[in-house]
């Protein structure tokens, strides 16, 4: 279990397309996870995230041990069956959530004491419970519980941080035994600090996981200074082990990490800018509520396949926005998710082709990839 | 086209199965008819509607006059084609919308002037408009422009509006021209005074439609009240034209009005309660906020096959509803909708095996039947 069999390296990149396998199914990648927050990708049916190519999907422990607790979700079978879902699943740890999303919270070497941003209730998790709580939902990838460190901070608070989460993962990997069931992934740290990159990714490396990520980019920074982190990290990630960078999903930014050697992404901005009638297309990104698509009776986007862009126009997706119809936003999910996923299957073309650099010169410089 | 078949009479009951063929397909009755208010039925796609066995659908010409606009719609090639749904649409006149959204009205011999619900704007409905707009979104069943009464009213209002509702009803219909691609409905008013209901039954059935509506009940008035007045009507609706009870979609009032010879009906109370929470199911009425279904493993309803009971805990749908996901919603418009269509399809057996009557009897007094 949870073999990554690589199947293809561009020899122009070295970016790869590889096989991970789970107890739940085989990933390959270049793979984008949607988002699942909180057991439900928003708006949308499994069925449907199946239609379009959906592989894994990740869901968040600190979400769902407030709500509904990891108690009920193991009393319930898991995850996957709680929610529906019988392919693979990543949980994340918590760690990012616990300082992205409490009003109050209190970093000791045991964990961290936060604030529920649902009733303000007072809550703690460490290395251990954290692990407990993945145990618990039983995804077939989990987590390491890591502190993401905020942009910019000075070199020393890094530093420190990162230490801490080394120590934290191997507390994580004391606590997780079942290694058949579920595939615990470190967490590579160290901000835009080259020298405590590779110290983090050496020492994690050292603790010996299935996966590596690398977690506290994409937080801020100039998106020069996330390629340079990977840059530098590329040389040290093992090749035998999926490289997952975290947080990650806009259209040029896994078209860049690719090629830097990453293999799976996840994030929400694919389905929270849709909800906002922003959607990505194969013309460049577009705003649905803008008043030129008022009239506008052609496809949404003429080379994409997926239920909206087959049985709809922009005319009637915007009438939809505008009436405040809960349709909108999940077609507009639907769309989005579709479009990575779909990015991901032309990228591991040009992997097969050995054309990943030109690819990626393609991509960045056209139409389509129109900035966020 | 346009013909209705009755296939079967309960000797019990009078209460019917029919077939209205219409450009769309053919209806089976008793039907009951999902509303898409603004051409969407709230949070669901055509294919789930498809799947639960909705055979058609209305929507409104007052929403979709305001928004998008008729003449969109008919630019995009009509209601079908905008809305993606291939199978029959009823549009409602707007009548009834103009009288109970609008902020302000004026009544003419004309017709009515009226404020926009959505920005205020004025506006000006008279049958010969409300019947082009219905020309214009191509439904294959539109409604005849009328006023529905507020109850309670004084038996003069009441007659005079049931009298000037049969000269709209008059224009209408010389409005309307291409009667093999719409059916044209009449509506029948009078309040609760039984001889304004007869006299308004008489008089529209003179004017001659393909169907006749029953308006202006289930608008306040107690339900004895409304069972009156159909007992009333029942008589004098013409054996071969199918009835069609307006704005009634409670399990025990469509038993109730099967039983007296209703054949169609439309209401968005599944769709409107569902998003609260509150579900129809074999065992009673529930709302799976309540505290006792945190931790309930079995699904809604074990005699229910949509996607909700079959895949889903009643424990999961609660924490869709208190973590605020679209999921939940659509997942609960669709059981509910699913339910009343089953119900439909209970009564078809019941009216088969000539038992319409004690079907009732037992359904009305059964546990199923918890009052809304």
């Amino acid at each position: 279990m949870f073999e990554y069999k690589i199947k293809k390296v561009c020899k122009q990149s070295g970016a790869r397309i590889g096989e991970f396998t789970t107890p739940h199914g085989v990933i390959e990648t270049p793979v984008f996870m949607p988002v699942g927050t909180q057991a439900t990708v928003k708006s949308l049916a499994p069925s449907e995230l199946e239609d379009i190519g959906a592989q894994i999907i990740l869901s968040n422990t600190y979400h769902l041990y407030l709500r509904p607790g990891n108690k009920l979700v193991k009393k319930a079978g898991g995850l996957h069956k709680f929610m529906n879902w019988n392919h693979p699943i990543l949980t994340d740890s918590g760690g990012f959530q616990v300082f992205s999303l409490s009003g109050f919270r209190k970093i000791t070497e045991e964990g961290v004491e936060f604030q529920s941003h649902i009733d303000g209730s007072k809550h703690f998790l460490s290395p251990e419970i954290a692990t407990q709580i993945q145990i618990d939902l039983g995804a077939d990838i989990i987590m390491a519980f890591d502190e993401c460190a905020p942009w910019p901070a000075e070199y020393d608070y890094v530093k420190k941080s990162m230490e801490r989460t080394l120590r934290w993962a191997q507390r994580c990997k004391d606590t997780h035994k079942d290694t058949e069931k579920q595939a615990l992934f470190g967490i590579i740290q160290g901000g835009t600090y080259d020298d405590l990159r590779i110290e983090s990714i050496k020492e994690t490396i050292k603790i010996d996981f299935p996966g590596y990520a690398i977690g506290g980019l994409s937080v801020g920074e100039p998106k020069e200074e996330m390629y340079k982190s990977l840059d530098v990290l590329k040389p040290y990630l093992p090749e035998n082990k999926p490289h997952y960078l975290m947080g990650v999903g806009s259209p040029d930014y896994i078209v860049e990490s690719v090629a830097r050697g990453i293999d799976m992404f996840d994030c929400v901005l694919p389905t929270r800018t849709a909800r906002t009638g922003t959607l990505f297309t194969s013309h460049g990104k577009i705003n649905i509520l803008n008043a030129k698509y008022k009239e506008d009776l052609s496809p949404l986007d003429d080379q994409c396949t997926c239920y909206l862009c087959k049985n709809y126009s922009r005319a009637y997706l915007r009438h939809l926005f505008k009436a405040k119809e809960m349709l909108g936003p999940r077609l507009a999910s639907l769309h989005n998710l579709q479009y990575l996923i779909q990015l991901t299957n032309r990228i591991k073309e040009a992997i097969y082709e050995d054309k990943m650099l030109e690819f990626r010169e393609e991509f960045i410089n056209s139409s389509e990839n129109k900035p966020f």
